[in-house]
């Protein structure tokens, strides 16, 4: 059975630092997500733990697992009785190799797949090149109950060749689990600035493709990141139609998407793209007399 | 000589009809343009006449003419007396080919080459496919005395996949002369939908790739399409700087390039880029079992 339309739920929670802590309150709030009519249920991501990437630890390699394992057994009965699609994102070990995964569930408790986050940051706080290998298992877009998910995680968002090889696997939705902070010695300025611009660029992929986009942040203050929230649903026209703020809150959006088809008929974008001169996509830098000008 | 910033000047126009009153108000805008500090000096997508694809009429090539031509010759002349990089839009004529092209005109007058426009659109009012082949000569970046302009056109502003390759060739900033506007047929919200839209969209671009973005726009009602100006500068963090209204106007905005470079330190997206994931965007569609879901 498919549904031209559903109710995407994203779970905004703040990190109760250990796992059990974590894994119950997801379970308590995909319940409640489930409850307000919730049909594709989002947890944000590493939520099972606080943001470990703030810090260099041999240490935190102990809280990654297989996928599927441990985590993605709870989370299929879980799906399994509330008949809901659900993404959780994971730590996940692999022999020798760890990688930062979303493992989607289907509204049957089915496990569908996983993706494995492509575009690995490194930057002050958010050392994850040394925790992540990148991505090996390319862009994914699930067939579930409810529709056709695309998968991307948090710095993905960044980069609209993700989106757009993502939307062209067919996704009725691009879902970006986030965890993105604010530091403290960043201004006033910088921090809204730098939250406006991932809003912006976010609804830019909904826009170009002509889908749903959503994301899901955490939320709270953990060694001096804060964590800012503001999870929300784009429309295939680029509109925010539902956006949270910075406290823990379960954020629900209807989602049709017939719409995704209207939009992509008065903007045929994917018509008119020109395949033939996209080559130079796939390279690094092409500027060459350029490099020192001023 | 080499400059690390400038002013860049967007001359938001609404036509006049004739070729000779075209050129003579733009002639006059682009010495007010100076007057007032402008550097780089941007033209409107077609501005010689009205937007004359709103209708299929064989007529309308007699409009056009080779590039370099008379137009740039003119243009080399206003350059050179004002000091001034002008980038100037024109119907190109090729032999038995005709192309929406963008001419490049530096500081001494010298004719530095032309882009030609590489998406084109074709929707009810915006008949570009009859009049333009689509561009050859792929994306380009000229280096001018003041800045490295990267070039491109209206409907292409739709496509990150145009901005990104520009700006891979060591762009400091994207220009696109623009036309577009609002149909009659199309609801109050729906109006503000696509401008927000084309706003954001450009806004993206300057996101993803750390460098600005400028937009120029005609204004004015030709056949009942509301050309919408809102010709607009967005910094390398996505911030519009500098945004027009909806008359007839000189917009300018400082821009400096360095703001790209220290951007680009805050958000190193080129050192992420998975160029090894890329090659599906040299693709069409890409969606096989999940066609027609719903």
């Amino acid at each position: 059975m498919k549904y031209s339309s559903t109710s995407v739920a994203l779970i905004q929670q703040h990190s109760e630092q250990t796992y059990e802590n974590n894994i119950k309150k997801a379970l308590h709030l995909i319940k409640k997500a489930v409850s307000e009519g919730g049909r594709i249920v989002c947890l944000p991501e590493l939520f099972l733990s606080d943001y470990f990437c703030k810090a260099y630890d041999e240490q935190h390699f102990d809280l990654a697992e297989p996928v599927p394992g441990p985590t993605v057994k709870t989370i299929q009965e879980a799906a399994k009785v509330y008949e809901a699609v659900i993404l959780c994102s994971i730590f996940e070990k692999d022999g020798p190799l760890h990688y930062n995964t979303l493992a989607v569930i289907d509204a049957d408790g089915s496990y569908l797949g996983k993706y494995r986050k492509m575009h690995i940051p490194d930057d002050p706080g958010f050392y994850e090149k040394y925790y992540f290998t990148p991505g090996d298992l390319g862009y994914k877009v699930f067939s579930t109950r409810y529709g056709r998910v695309g998968t991307l995680i948090c710095w993905d968002q960044w980069f609209p060749e993700a989106a757009r090889i993502t939307a062209m696997k067919g996704a009725d939705i691009l879902v970006y689990p986030t965890a993105i902070a604010a530091l403290e010695e960043e201004t006033d300025q910088q921090q809204k600035e730098y939250h406006k611009a991932w809003r912006t660029i976010q609804q830019s992929h909904a826009i170009a493709n002509g889908c749903y986009v959503a994301s899901v942040n955490r939320v709270g203050v953990e060694d001096g990141m804060k964590f800012w929230g503001g999870s929300f649903v784009a429309d295939p026209m680029g509109n925010v139609t539902a956006e949270a703020g910075s406290e823990e809150e379960v954020l629900l959006c209807d989602c049709d998407w017939n719409r995704n088809e209207q939009v992509r008929r008065e903007w045929p974008f994917f018509r008119d793209r020109r395949i033939d001169s996209y080559q130079a996509l796939t390279g690094r830098w092409t500027a060459d007399d350029l490099q020192q000008p001023y």
